[in-house]
């Protein structure tokens, strides 16, 4: 199976924050950042593998800074590692200043997709050969919160999830 | 600070699943399931709390089951466990069968909140007792749960995270 | 057929009002009120009947108190009594005060749906037996609203509209 | 003050049915066409007072045929009656046959609106003089459903309704 | 082919603008305006034709007046002029003032449509026999922005728009 | 004032097409794809100028395909030239073939922003130097369109617009 670059996979989500996907306190409203970054990811995670993609799963979001209304919000979404039929993809959230331009981090989440076929049933996806530092960081990880979420699963016991274990002992 | 049950913060917000809401598969669209968990668990927190909540991390998200179009389901979402300003919060997710009634487990999430006063700067939330057995396994696990948030946002070393390392060690 | 309690029936819908959702003056608009009221209450009538249902009427809804926005509504539908394939289902919607989590009435309505099979011809629907003192007040009061319907509709004569007749007479 | 007459407030609102904006049956949703004959009922009292006006209440919807996707829907609504600061609204709702262009009527709903001024207190409101003879009869009848709204409300005995007693006796 | 006029194609749509269909300017936000102009358009052309019809062309929209938040919005949209299976609809955009009820146009804007039938192969539709003097004035206008159109999209050489190139010579 | 490239300016806005933003044909609605249109473009506006942008006019819009239910949408927005404070922004619309990643042109518009201070008065905005060879087309037609919108409305006399005359004489 070929493989492919994280950069194959990008997709970005540039958009406004109008009133109307706001909340009470003037800023973008957090359920509505959930479905953005669901939307752009699984465009990645499909353009990665070519077939429908259905999420399986959120791993992780931290809201580290709100978005006031009016901001320019820019998602970027990519596949950073994949385990046949699964991709994990990591979504970086981003704000930038009007007159500046300067962009600042806002958000940052993990979403996992699966692939499946027109009859619904997985299917194996390329693999992903990370190319920037980030990239390889990102990679690196993957396998450690992917046991560690069959572990939460009841579905691998944390004895052997080796990587993850190492980090502990 | 008077101490409070999870039944204190449940809130249960039933719903249909609409035409407007799914996605090509004619099945609710994960980004709005993750949109109304938002809203139903922040209610949660803000019961237990009495104050303003914001949301500070989607900590995990399983899809286990899509849920169909014309679907009624059910989310249940409550206060797990708090930390000084934080509360993890459970979210269960339920549809059932139109016939029999009979209901089924769709999904499973935890979110966690921050309790802010109206300057917005965090204050502290009553602790929790759980009461059912299964209140108290999460309670347990909410622990562990925290260690791991800090360590993958480097704000804790592996080595600290005590509840943690003794899953694995 | 089997008898059923009005607690059978009863859905709960907890939700937010979001900026979203108001009107100029910053309170829930009405319209997105009588939309949530009728999923509601839709809920409430296919639990009853365990078919789908389709809304046949409002027959009445009293707009007592505004909702504001950033304010958590509670909507409570349960079905008052049945009719052949119709039923009447009451609704009540609440608001709490954030700190004390003392809940005011804001609003009360009156939808009735008809019970279909899937060929969409209406179908019989079990009778209702009232338990608690409000739920026999709605009971025995839905049979005057029912006839008031049908003497509104030119279905019936004023005349014979006899548990109608004896609230004037 | 100024009489008006019912044509004087007419608001004619002509919208498509989406898909987003049906149930699962492929029909416009109920609490959508409840929301539009709000916004459009709402208009035509502003137009009768000159006032910011709010809903006080839905007196009666039929729902009387489904209305298919893809459907042109036309929500006709003007004030029928006024008391001191409420105002009775008719909404007649039709469809349009494509190729004929012959409407068939789908709904009728009568709402009720109070004028408020800026500081949300009520306003005396013109009174209205029908014309056409279904204006007249929907004036004459306006009486009626106000005593039965105040007999139901609790705020007048039925003795006392004499326009609405004179039906049965 | 029956000739019609602009005043059977006439399609009026009334409505409000609430919070959520604001920019954060609290105006109407110009693509909920475009959209709203959309949907009123394509009725006046399927009125005109009797047939499904396709947006094909936005030709023209300026955006003289910012429309505020609360503002009662009049879309009034007709058929200008035909040429074999498109048609040229005018859609003129007001706002009224709530206490006089004086009317002040917005927006002005020019869409086109093509009618298909089932298969979505074009159609031909009637002619228009323009009737008032500013219908006969966009009806003579058509045919240049025609022109025009095929000149821009290179489907016409500038030499071949007589009636355009008529204006510069 | 210092000159900006188009690049400089050019916002991407990649999403999906879910079944609540569709038409009766299941394609994406025209409507929301103007909303989309007016959000990127107004990015792209405000990156050139930092400052706020309202939409001026929309020149051109051609529907050239339809975007099925499912689809990938990349819209692509940059700024082509700029009059004082006026900025003309081209939108190329893009969908791409699952399988094979083949992306197809479906859809080009232009729309046209002012860029405003605080209290909204126009602001002069730099000027555009164009790199490639479509963009130095772009910026060439930019003043023949211009002077048309001038003629359109009025506010120039054809024999004035040199540019234009020239096309055709």
């Amino acid at each position: 199976m070929k493989e492919k670059y994280p950069s194959d996979s990008v997709c970005i989500m540039t958009d406004l924050v109008l009133p109307g996907e706001t909340n009470p306190l003037n800023q973008l409203f957090g359920g509505e950042l959930l479905a953005r970054m669901d939307r752009a990811a699984s465009i990645a995670a499909r353009r990665h593998s070519g077939y429908i993609v259905v999420t399986a799963s959120v791993n992780h979001v931290a809201f580290n800074r709100s978005i006031p209304l009016g901001s320019v919000v820019t998602i970027e979404a990519k596949v950073s590692r994949t385990f046949k039929s699964s991709m994990e993809t990591f979504i970086d959230v981003w704000i930038e200043d009007r007159s500046s331009g300067i962009r600042t981090k806002a958000n940052e989440a993990i979403y996992t997709f699966v692939a499946v076929d027109d009859s619904g049933s997985p299917v194996k996806v390329s693999p992903v050969v990370p190319q920037t530092e980030i990239e390889k960081q990102r990679f690196d990880g993957a396998l450690r919160r992917r046991q560690l979420s069959l572990v939460l699963a009841g579905k691998m016991k944390p004895h052997d999830a080796t990587e993850l274990k190492a980090l502990f002992v």
